[in-house]
């Protein structure tokens, strides 16, 4: 009954099967091997556009170089007050950015909108050289609360962004998950959308270790490849990451991962709501679940082998009025989510 | 005929393995996996010291991530000319240190003598605030000629270095081809000799992707998961590094492998020197083959499949008088360097 | 009626007259000269306390620097949500610090409460390597406000602070006033109230440009000369800031020009509120005035020829109720305020 | 007898006089007093050409601010062995361009040529993202050892600096010496030679500590005035340099300065070299004479009052034979250096 995290779930048989494939003979280093160029060409069909990808070892690298690109050391970027480069990537926004700034917004939903926004930019002091200057907004698909941007909301946010001079980064670490919620194609929630480049991430959907920084907006991607040579995220046998993310990709099989994600959580919501006394914190849009329940309920779960963890208050919904004893706990589904699990906590929780 | 570079060669099928094996299920995730753990416990075996060992995606992170732990921002770090960290890692030296400087030291080798060190040190301006201050000392472990450093010529070159103050660290990207060229132990060239910290490569030796910064003296290991972690190398799935140094190291697969590189270098440099136009630059001590040989056969060489890389004049020896037409050419074994190749070589010098 | 800010007036004829005397023949230079000591043995005995202090060009400087000797580039600085190193000073606070995080802390008051200091500690995630750590508190004395803490405030703060492993800087930019204002000796302030180390700033207070780090915890100074030397800010001729400083603190000058701007700011706050339509939106405790006052009102003033600042709404306290046309505005008095631009507002308000 | 440094020496008076006329009333704050826009004005007229200039508190912050704007991180700047960004300013070129690499070219004479600087573009390496890109050349006017660069020599420098893609800064600590030497315009030394921006420096010519960065290539101050203010370089009250200024410049009371300092050189070396034992290292042609002689008359010289500075041996010509006993020594002169100061040397040394 594992949901602690779907970064700890294993590697879909295709893609290691291809990484099998590509570790046995010689081939070009540095990126010149054919995977890499294959990987970076699948990226450009399945995002439908003109573009530049570069892969790199970890999310916050993913994050924090695309984030470079957007923004001299003396500006700022918006981002969510839950966003994943505010919290949970030390200051790699800051070491990689040369000094830039965070500047979180917040919202209750977890998610910008565009009225948020436009408040933010309106309170923002505009005294330069003193204050900073706002330059980038950071949009995270699926959000830190498991909820998804439409492409109408992504559209409204980089309209508003790009009028005011920002460019527009979206953290794609479960991205997967949102294409494969609502339905729609990778470009509508991209280059269709206004987005200049992604963090596109398949380390968490059935990869072992393979993110993409992707340029839309390909102006951008200048001396892209010395940032990250200079940031030693260069690896000398990069068909580790070709090898993989051809094929994620290929016969859509990262949307088959995370709709099976997807799926897993919708049924995990559904048998931890038939409790009477767990109640689900936000809608489930992804592969996250998000609930509250009494403290000693959650101690009982994890005492009979449910990984979970506790989760933070402030993440909750202002509206859900918590018990006396309840607590906000997160379950994460993965591709690897099997019915076993499930009819595991079903049968624990009964 | 492929003896271009050890960082394009394959993956061994033991290492393969090991990585498909821990491949399958749930783990724990940013290197809390049982691989991580038993690979750090296995290079602290193999050294016979107790250290710390953290893993990273490329050399160039663990060469300037360990720097980054021995000097201040205001300090500089002594190494070769022709060091990787000065020729081949763009500005990392200085972007990981927060801006420290480099501070070449030339010798006709490329190996650092105790006496360069000592000129060098007894060269530099002391006038702090202004001058820049030596507080480490880099040395290469086979050095870009191929060359190795004896216990005893490291252990005099970190006497001198720790009386100064300086730390030493040692790239050891290939560490393992000098292990098996001095028939001493991993520890006799390391801590036994006063090597503060180590980089330790296993990708261009077998390995697909595995590097290892490895603490001898622990006091500077302290905060270097935040470090690594604001570098954007801390990965989620550490188990990538974990099971691939656990299997490298096994059974002393990773010095067998090194040894059949260097053997086959032996071989592929009396097959070089056997033609009459062909000269060994550098006696051979690793898997490296340095030599000078007319353009026009090189020419030939290379249109005839042969793949190696034409290679820097400065790094000859100023004793070698070259011909009018000659050239300096580099060829690299690996522990995948095979007899057919070889005697294809042969048969096409012949 | 010129109450702009206090950095726009002139400077004291006592510190002019020192820094002419002090221009006039050979020195050496670099901070080696009789001045700089003596300002540095000045401040010693002005704050009772054995001390190291470095003088730099600005404010901006002298709070960043100092920073940097606190914290690690993946720690945090918790400071107040409007202390100038987060709205004022772009990003240098990332710059000298190498990238450490600023972490505003909301109250009201625009002072940092023990309680709010608390609770902020409780709530940050404390997720190492993934969180920020916190390793400093910066305080603003007098606040952006016109506010003083008191020495027990600051005990209270610096010993939780110190409980928690952070260090405790004081934005001292109008030290004098908050001195001035309590009627407490400058130690009572500083080290005698946990304070680690103090931007100390004569500019604002009679000064042409002179900004001092303190340092009463001297551990922390250590390598700050050359910190200071790479930041651009040891001047050859560094006669420039100690011929100030000496003739700033003899016989207390620097309190008695506080003094004369306490006062006047006193008197100033008594003109204002006696217009019916004028309110005080903050107790008058150091040498600013905010008030808020109807649009037209202000713009009349302004058109009058009276020099002051609109100001940011939300430094408001929240219990006071604006009427509609109601804006906030800061009036700041100085050591050159006079009798007449008192009495000039007076008439003109009438 | 005082040769230290021409950064010992007094203010001047007119430069005096206008800093205390500056001083006495209120005046815009943050470089938009009058003075630092006039001192702009006049920097322009006296270089015949539209420009800007940011005026900053040290030489070190010039230079290094200034190759800021020309350079990436990843980038290198081509200086000489000697130039003071590369020997006397601590790690402050990396910390200002945010981690770029100097690459020091040497000389015997410490004066790049055209012939070198081709020499070095052709030898570096030229692969990245592996190597550093030089993208900046920079060039001391007057140098370290005290020669100038002629027009026609600059000419061929800048032109084969464009040429390969660099720009140019000139660090002109010394400039006004170098101008009053060559009996050229400033214009013929800058704008018209190729210069892109020059650190000029009037702190070791008369001023107290007044420094500018002027563009003549003015595309590339964009966002020069955030980056000032980041590195805590803007001073509240910025007529402290913009006074300076005026009053250096008007009626080329600059160049007066210089050409006394020069002249005083002239005389200084004729004295030194009157001396049986004492041989002039360079030709006198800014305010600096280096010499070498026997050791026991440096030290009895010094005991005898004599201010003066031993020197690096690696700075001397080659072609200059040391007699057994011989070390180098710098005298420096100024705009103070009087004829009673040479007077007495003469004496001393008759």
């Amino acid at each position: 009954m594992d949901f602690g995290s779907d970064n700890q779930s294993g590697v879909s048989p295709r893609i290691l099967q291809a990484l099998v494939d590509a570790c046995s003979g010689t081939a070009a280093s540095y990126g010149n091997d054919p995977w890499t160029g294959r990987a970076e060409s699948a990226i450009a069909h399945a995002f439908e556009h003109d573009l530049r990808a570069f892969f790199v070892a970890t999310g916050t690298a993913a994050n924090c170089l695309a984030l470079s690109a957007l923004v001299q050391p003396w500006d700022a970027v918006l981002c969510h007050r839950q966003a994943h480069v505010a919290t949970d990537e030390s200051t790699a926004p800051e070491f990689f950015t040369g000094g830039a700034r965070l500047l979180p917004i917040a919202t209750d939903s977890g998610k910008i909108t565009a009225e948020a926004l436009q408040q933010t930019l309106q309170r923002l002091p505009d005294a330069p050289p003193h204050s900073v200057r706002p330059a980038a907004l950071s949009l995270t698909q699926a959000t830190e609360n498991g909820l998804v941007y439409t492409p109408d909301e992504l559209r409204a946010l980089t309209t508003l962004a790009h009028q005011h001079g920002l460019h527009v980064h979206m953290d794609g670490a479960r991205f997967a998950n949102a294409v494969a919620t609502l339905g729609c194609t990778p470009a509508d929630l991209t280059a269709k959308a206004g987005i200049d480049v992604l963090s596109l991430g398949a380390s968490k959907n059935g990869a072992l270790a393979a993110e993409a920084v992707v340029f839309f907006n390909t102006a951008l991607a200048r001396d892209f490849e010395l940032r990250r040579k200079r940031a030693g995220q260069l690896l000398s046998k990069g068909r580790l990451f070709g090898a993989q993310f051809c094929a994620w990709l290929q016969d859509d099989h990262w949307l088959d991962l995370a709709r099976h994600a997807n799926t897993a959580a919708l049924q995990l919501a559904g048998i931890l709501q038939a409790h009477p006394d767990i109640r689900l914190a936000w809608p489930v849009q992804a592969n996250e679940v998000f609930v509250v329940m009494p403290k000693p309920l959650l101690e009982r779960l994890l005492a009979d082998g449910v990984r979970c963890y506790d989760w933070y208050a402030d993440s909750l919904p202002p509206s859900l009025v918590l018990d006396a004893q309840d607590v906000p706990a997160r379950f994460v589904t993965s591709w690897t989510t099997g019915t076993e699990d499930l009819r595991a906590l079903h049968d624990l929780l009964r």
